[in-house]
């Protein structure tokens, strides 16, 4: 699961329940330029190409500890992309070298809710 | 829903699926000091002492967006945790002041990994 600690992402415009999300969450073992950055932002465009991708949010704060959510139209489409080759050694390196911690949850979405100026402006 | 933006919390210790999650990310207004940082606080505070409560997870870059995930055993639980009198005032002032947007997702969690070091230490 990639990352991106630079890009301005926002809130994901995902369409009514339901649907399906993975939670990442992550604490970074350092913030050297270990290749984490330009993987993270690779992992981040290559999930957009992939079926069923909804949409991302993501933070990290100056701590290292971040949480990635993705969004997507079912569990098969969450397992395929986890078996992607790229994604797929990204998760190993990240095993090994970039996370001190990290867990993840699959869940299914049954209510969203957006704010008055969310990001398809509905409550 | 309350976010620390300081406080060290880490990756939750959930117990094994099924349970709920809520996904709150929101873009902070400004950075000024209005009051945010301690009701943030005082709502992580509150939400631990809820019925069902189960955890709760917490990132925010330097951007303003963040991300907080909080744990629940069930969906009556959360709606119970809505409606507590001092986090609804949270929400108001939260819609009125301190977000320029925020979406919300609840969720039912179907399956949960821990990397290697993670919070339980298990895979």
């Amino acid at each position: 699961m990639g990352i991106s600690d630079s890009a301005r992402m926002g809130c994901a415009a995902t369409p009514p329940p339901p649907y399906y999300l993975v939670v990442f969450a992550s604490q970074r073992a350092a913030s050297t330029d270990d290749g984490y950055a330009a993987m993270a932002q690779r992992m981040v465009e290559l999930a957009r190409t992939q079926p069923g991708f909804l949409g991302i949010e993501s933070a990290r704060g100056e701590d290292g500890f971040g949480i990635t959510v993705s969004y997507w139209e079912t569990e098969a489409d969450i397992a395929r992309w986890k078996e992607d080759a790229e994604h797929a050694e990204a998760q190993r390196r990240g095993n090994r070298e970039w996370y001190t911690e990290f867990a993840l949850k699959i869940a299914r979405v049954e209510r969203a809710y957006n704010g008055p100026r969310g990001p398809r402006g509905t409550e």
